[in-house]
């Protein structure tokens, strides 16, 4: 048993961690994953299924409002978290806790910024409830990891919302006791099933977990009453959505051990798709860039990979874009042809692409127990018997080897330049490294918009 | 195997219906189940908490929009959906699906109600969405039960996102093959847990369905992808929200029996509180009304009950008015002393008052296993040795002894008159009572809504 109760426990660890006692490379690794959701966000903005999101009731009552929305206008809050969740998660290009595979910062970011916005917060009280909400959601996930996961949940959108939650009421400075109900009164919303992968539908999940957060929070203050324990209550969170297992250790511990951060075991992507073959896109885009490789050299791309790679991603003849997202073949083929795995590299038009097809039949990889999730061994053979050989030990983007500044604000420009041009995305990164400096969050959140004097 | 898949049948049924194929007798329920909302929902919209909820993001984008929130004004209709579905939900006293305890009224009525005056539908349009999206909701839950309430699932939270969308759905005229994706986008939402049970968020479940069900419709025609098979599939609805069983059945038989509606299976509920201690506030009233009794004659009220009225419901001493709905003591003596059991008989005041806690003293319940849940024998003894028994075979508002439309009116004008006053409210009755003759259901619901001029 702990001194207090494992739900009271992370509502005192939200209501009363000195912003000073964040360590500094937590909040700098705050700073990275806000570059990145701006990165993908603006990517994913001009989707036509985000206009259906944000206009989904028709009757104009979503346009206006006090929160923004990335890439494009302003919202009341409760769209702006469910669209700005909605897009960061869009592309599968959003950060990935290892240890978890939760996604903590598509629903987390947005309900922080959408709270910080509405109380005019400053940019060092927003990171530090984006670095206390991403503990939390990290945390409830380490506490269900992996049964729940196994047993059909998407751990991003239900563990979300504490993160969402979290982030909020620490913007709101609800007391410890008011954010604990904050915390039931989210985490009996926590939903999302694996069912809905490879559909809008999952997106969706971060959106609605950062939007269901942010109520809660919203709610507590204002008096609606919740239920303590949302996590060791009797039909509360573990008992229901965990049945199978959990361990209140992850929970119990919050913020005891200062150093100890789950953000720091949090990735970066470096490609648009799922975790397990970014070791082999990673690989080919080296060998590619060391030797100047073009597509109608290779005879052959040979892969020895972890067997999760075959077992989820082995797609010889993907058709269209999401299923080249899917396929190992697709990405080590686009990897050799445009040394790049962002959302454009897996597009129909790219999936279908004469010189991507014929080089996909090329790529065979075989299963080595020996190699771990993130390592991989590749040779690429060439006309006239020449090969190259690399073996990757940690693939960039994992925790052992995370993308570098330089890669992201790479990764940034890339993704941003095409949304919002490269003057104002270099403004807004270089506003981001500094988000510590900004007074009213505001200010900085307009860059982030598609029409800047659209509404002042 | 059915012929096609189980989510594939209820989207066929919600597509396909004739709404002349629904039988008068269920159009007739679904009559009943809407003065129902009404009267609980208008009796319910004076609580502050309703008032937190309706602009809980305070930033004014939710006044006004083209949905009616009964008893307030007009919002948005995903702000409509959930405050309406929250109302509906508010005091305990709404519809009961007694096979499954599911409510299924306040999930399904709002978002029915939103999409409705969204699109103008006429009340005959509107009806008709309410019985098919009240039969989805009944009949997931069927299969699910009691598996799925027993893991700790709040019935009417998850089950109830599957009526809300149905109706939506059947108003949007979504084909057969959307309404799949929509209910595969809002079954992947269900979520409500029974922790919450005794606070705000119980309600706030029946509101979150609602707005989820209702978005899920509406993006589904936009042309957003949700996955097929919400109910069978790998990862979906009874795999991961009811492990430990599930009965396909109710799902694949879904309209193949036209007699067969599970709405008549539900009923109104007499009393604003938990359905087990529902036999003995009939029979005290039976009592009190037969042989005028009044609290100070009474020595004893002596019960034979079923188990569940002493394991959920025995609280000889409540202390506020929410006790005093989870107390058999307080509901016997209050329904001795003020002949009902309306929201208003569970205030603090009313708990506390010096005559009910005496009498509350004077109940003694004792378990009779062969009592059925909606069976009692009352003794009440008066000084003097004079005593009256009285033996109910089925409560009222039990499938088997319905409320009477007259007792349903009466229901209905206690609860409305005091907030629209009895001119309105008897003008919304008998506009109720006819509202397949409605051509635009926004004319119906601006008699609703506290200030029918407010904005026109």
């Amino acid at each position: 048993m702990a001194e207090v109760g494992s739900t009271a426990a992370v509502s005192q660890f939200v209501a009363e961690t000195p912003a000073d006692a964040i360590p500094s490379e937590v909040l700098h690794e705050a700073k990275r994953t806000l570059i990145n959701v701006l990165a993908v966000g603006l990517s994913a903005s001009v989707d036509t299924s985000v206009g259906m999101l944000q206009s989904w009731d028709g009757d104009g009552s979503s346009d206006g409002g006090v929160a923004s929305v990335i890439g494009r206008g302003r919202a009341g809050i409760e769209r702006a978290a469910l669209v700005n969740g909605y897009l960061a998660h869009l592309q599968d290009y959003d950060d990935t806790h290892f240890p978890t595979i939760l996604h903590p910062s598509a629903p987390t970011w947005p309900a922080a910024l959408a709270a910080a916005e509405q109380r005019h917060a400053s940019g060092l009280e927003t990171l530090a409830a984006f670095a206390i909400g991403g503990e939390v959601a990290c945390r409830v996930a380490m506490s269900v990891h992996p049964w729940h996961y196994d047993a059909g949940w998407h751990i991003t959108g239900t563990t979300g919302v504490f993160g969402a939650v979290a982030s909020a009421a620490r913007l709101l400075g609800l007391t410890s006791a008011v954010s604990e109900q904050a915390l039931g009164l989210a985490g009996t919303h926590a939903a999302g099933v694996r069912e809905t992968f490879g559909t809008n539908g999952k997106a969706l999940h971060a959106g609605h977990s950062a939007a269901a957060g942010l109520r809660a929070a919203y709610l507590a203050e204002a008096g609606f009453t919740g239920p303590p324990a949302a996590l060791e209550g009797r039909r509360g969170f573990w008992a229901v959505h965990s049945p199978n297992g959990h361990d209140a250790r992850w929970i119990e511990q919050i913020g005891a051990d200062r150093e100890q951060w789950e953000l720091l075991n949090n990735g970066l992507k470096a490609f648009a798709n799922g975790i397990v073959s970014q070791p082999l896109q990673d690989a080919v885009i080296q060998l590619r860039n060391a030797h100047d490789l073009k597509a109608g050299q290779v005879t052959a791309i040979e892969a020895r990979v972890h067997p999760l790679v075959l077992e989820l991603m082995n797609r010889p003849d993907p058709q269209v874009g999401l299923e080249g997202k899917f396929s190992h073949q697709h990405c080590a083929a686009v990897a050799l042809v445009d040394g790049a795995g962002h959302d454009a590299q897996f597009s129909d038009a790219r999936v279908r692409d004469p010189e991507i097809v014929a080089l996909r039949s090329k790529v065979r990889a075989t299963v080595d127990d020996a190699m771990r999730e993130d390592e991989v061994h590749v040779t690429i053979r060439l006309d006239g018997d020449a090969e190259h050989s690399i073996h990757i030990e940690h693939a960039t983007g994992s925790p052992e080897n995370p993308m570098t500044d330089g890669q992201l604000e790479n990764k940034f420009s890339t993704l941003a330049n095409e949304v919002i041009g490269a003057e104002r995305a270099g403004e807004l990164l270089e506003a981001t490294w500094k988000i510590d400096e900004v007074t009213d969050i505001g200010s900085f959140m307009a860059l982030a918009r598609q029409q800047q004097r659209a509404r002042s």
